[in-house]
């Protein structure tokens, strides 16, 4: 039986990615499109992309009625996305795309995102969004928490071998190179096609970047220890796309094992042939992760090369992906569509 | 019943996004990919972003069974597309995407192309493939003519007004800006990254382009008299899509009535609000076309822009679509997925 | 002897190219840079790309000592730009860059820019900048109007060919690709390199950019009767550089021989031979303007195309060589920098 | 007096970036530019952005009279140039921009480029071209062998920092992202803009690029033990810039003030506030190195950002530097233009 979906906050772009995704979903359907500053206009005149489809106006959050709604996508910004999932309905299943309920310790919340969490109660209850890892969570959650992009793009390539004992975990170094969509639809100058086309520079500093968070989070629960990876972003002159280049102290065909061996029955996770490495290009606009690995001319050194596509597997997709699993419905319901090349 | 495919030439950009398409496509499957100098390889080493897929390798046409095909799609280069469906079984349902079949005089094709036809028995048989106009003939089709994706969108903006009499016939300038994929994956010089990026120029200047053999035939038909625009292709510094600025003599409130009522009630076709034009940005990906029309300060004088992807809607979703036409199917199984933005 | 200079409104493009190009000018010597809102900033703090030079910081516009300045440029937005001018020293030489006193008529400014003008006589005093063109009057003027980018554009094909009578008057279809540089630093969601990277589409629609003010008033005087054009800017994925595609009616061979005759001793003006058509690859970055013209398949019908880097040549290039001009220098002293490819 | 120089391979990108930066350099005239396959064609139809300029035709190498030339550039492809430099006069002074000159030993000639060297003679003869670290040797030589691009930005990051013997040698991780121009103007299908654009990935992985023998060679030279870092590049949707980031082991503080003290008489060399990176934007077109520092969280943990033109300061900007040492010239001659922004 169909679903019947809202999605809150469609006026950026994960919840437009979102749109884009139940376009051709075969099970859900969109009851309700929320924007505040937005409310009363048609998609089509926030996403022209989106015109050909039949779909309700953007309306205010308090204009929903979520009694016949089955499940609630939440793109709403950090920090709002808390204070409105606690007024909804705490019987309504939630995919929260925001970083608010990532961090499960109320004291990692404050600490990265500068204030007390608002809804700590929630913050417990929330599942990690992390679908691969979380599956069975997720499948009996009522509230997920979507993974931050960059954190889940260095999750899938240091999860399992920081689980199997493979790598060094006092050296771990995350270099990752992103698309500018992963900013959001914001007006910053850092952004504008003449500041950023034909370059590219580091940003969040030095050990600074909110997701790390989440790796201390996760990794440390896995390994039983205090596990702090260095990971400083680039910004590149691209759209869509991250691509981590993990520099590991590590056996590389022992670390390319362990993943082949992780995700060979995972869907849409695919290990390359040793020796070669993933490029962006090949998961654009799909719901892919590449992973490669390379052996470095120094003995026991590596380099695990993972991509994904930040507004799909790292967000809306993986959004889908978890309501899929909280409604019922096979994983991969919705999520098969090939990359978009050229 | 699944239908069996065969993508002849799937090693470039319209094969794989033949692919790509099918990929999702519910009653299709593919059962023969060819490639004459890649024959051997999977279609993963080609093109990584189809690795997902549990696809045949690439073989040579001779290798293909082509008793348990249904259909093919021919993807193979101009000229050697006509040599090659000249000995394909005379009963095979074929749908080509080069511009051997596209123009139906055989003077025309050799002015044009200069040289004689191969197969101009085929070239008489073969209909023009421009759905929306054809589609009754494509229904009853064994060999459709995939149109040029610049003839494309051309036509989609200027066939109504032409039939509708709105506009001064001698009096048609239409100012085309492409993308790169539209020239294929060929190794020239001016589609290299650094000699495209950040710039654009005119290309096959002054009336050169052979997409204007399309014009030329189809205008002259619907007109029952002979008509000759003014067209010109500029490169742009992107991968997909054409934005066609046609600057037309007529009343713009009467073309932009004539194209809603003509198009009201296709699939793939929208117009905007008069006054409003559209972006290759709100298309890319899919098989939609947007028509925009606006008026100049000068009455009598008006601007129609009209954007699709060349990839798809210009070439391998307008294939599909034939494919589904020819086949018995819904007009737009498996094409409607939405733009892929940003 | 080595000239003061000031500029206003140092914190925008059009600013720092005008610091870009004074780097290397061997008399000007920059004593002052304003930006009100940056005031008190080192100008490497707001664009890094000029951290080698020795500049003297931002200031406020009523902190710098006009007395010691030979000559300011303003790039301070419009409307900004006619309320500071009219009160700075009267004796004080003056490049204005915005498009304050481009039009000499106070009805037509206002029909344009929505406003009264503040300044009307310095408007009537004001000498336009198209350098080639009032070349003797910018030697001895005070106040200089730098032109549009687009208005030099579409001028140095134009001009020359509506003085020679070779063209129609009533059929002047200008369709222009350009740069997003032209926008400026400026915070809008169309100007974000997601929105913009990959894509195109037109803007300014139908008659309304304000650049045809200008196109108004220089054609109607040359041609001593009132000449309208059809006129829409395209925004490409490109960062700089116009292309102005000029759709005329008239003899391509005569229309080529008339713009070479022109230009055949200016130092920036090249006219490439008949039949070709140049790139704004070519030009990035320089004060070159690079004419092509082709004739159409239909006799009697031209296509001339133009290209020019729309911050250098279109705007700050240009102003230097105006003030090159009134401070009695040679016309292309600092700006012979060959443009940067690839 | 004039110096007289000829640039052999002219016909490709560095080749161009040379003629380029001669064309406003007071003391060099170009006097032969020689490209053996366009023999007889102007540069402006090999390099259009090169029309205004009065440059002597392309010529065959033999056509040249070395007599009369003060000094060669030597712009052509590896392997070819020691084969054409061994055959010239041995009085000619020659700035190589090969790679063929770089490694002083032949064994790692061999390794790393798989064959003999054919002049191992000359290969003893030549200075490495890192002109802020081989001034000296440079001024007095006859034969320079010009830096790899990626070697030379990491040089510029490293040697100061080994010198001090401020970070652990065996943990020494170079993360490189190049634009596209490094490659050069090669037809390639990686360099395709449809393959390049809107995507990223590693590229010569896992310790095979060759510019490993420079690192190899300089570095254990500087330290006086062997010294082994990790670099993989990364090919970014850039036409200009590689940006490096290095992740050492090392006191963050003490780190910049080595870079400081080093870098802070060069004209060239800028090292940033501490906590801040560079951007490739901020050097495109340009001689100028950036430098940035920033600590990691981890304390004793550095990350170390630097950026450069590839096609100017990392090859022919700092052939040029080269060439002015060589003829008894400023450094600085002709090479102090801004960067072009944006």
């Amino acid at each position: 039986m169909t679903k019947r979906i809202a999605i809150l906050g469609a006026s950026g772009y994960t919840g437009a990615e979102l749109v884009r995704l139940l376009a051709t979903h075969p099970e859900f359907r969109i009851v309700a499109l929320t924007g505040e500053r937005k409310a009363g206009q048609p998609m089509a005149s926030v996403f022209p992309f989106l015109r050909h489809l039949d779909l309700p106006d953007l309306c205010r959050i308090d204009e929903v009625d979520f009694a016949s709604v089955d499940l609630a996508f939440c793109a709403l910004p950090h920090a709002t996305s808390q204070a409105v999932i606690k007024d909804l309905p705490r019987n309504l299943k939630i995919v929260d795309l925001s970083a608010d309920f990532r961090l499960r310790d109320p004291a990692a919340y404050e600490k990265w995102y500068g204030q007390p969490h608002a809804a700590p109660d929630l913050q417990t209850e929330a599942v990690y969004g992390l679908t691969e890892f979380y599956r069975d969570d997720i499948r009996a959650a009522r509230l997920v928490a979507g993974t931050g992009c960059n954190a889940a793009t260095g999750q899938y390539i240091l999860r399992p071998l920081i689980e199997a004992g493979c790598i060094d975990l006092d050296r771990i170094i995350l270099d990752l190179k992103c698309g500018v969509s992963g900013a959001g639809r914001s007006l910053k100058e850092n952004l504008l096609h003449a500041e950023l086309s034909e370059g590219t520079q580091a940003y969040a500093l030095g050990g600074t970047h909110r997701h790390l968070g989440e790796f201390d989070q996760e990794f440390s629960a896995i390994a039983g220890r205090e596990v702090r990876i260095q990971f400083t972003p680039h910004l590149l002159p691209m759209n869509r796309g991250i691509l981590a280049s993990a520099w590991l102290d590590g056996d590389p065909q022992r670390i390319h094992a362990v993943l082949m061996d992780r995700y060979c029955a995972e869907s849409f996770l695919h290990v390359l042939p040793f020796g070669t490495t993933p490029s962006t290009h090949d998961v654009r606009g799909s719901n892919f992760v590449h992973i490669g690995v390379v052996g470095d001319r120094i003995p026991g050194r590596a380099l695990v090369v993972g991509v994904l596509d930040n507004l799909c597997k790292g967000s809306s997709g993986q959004a889908v992906q978890n309501a899929n699993l909280m409604l019922g419905l096979p994983e991969t319901t919705g999520l098969m569509g090939a990359p978009v090349f050229p």
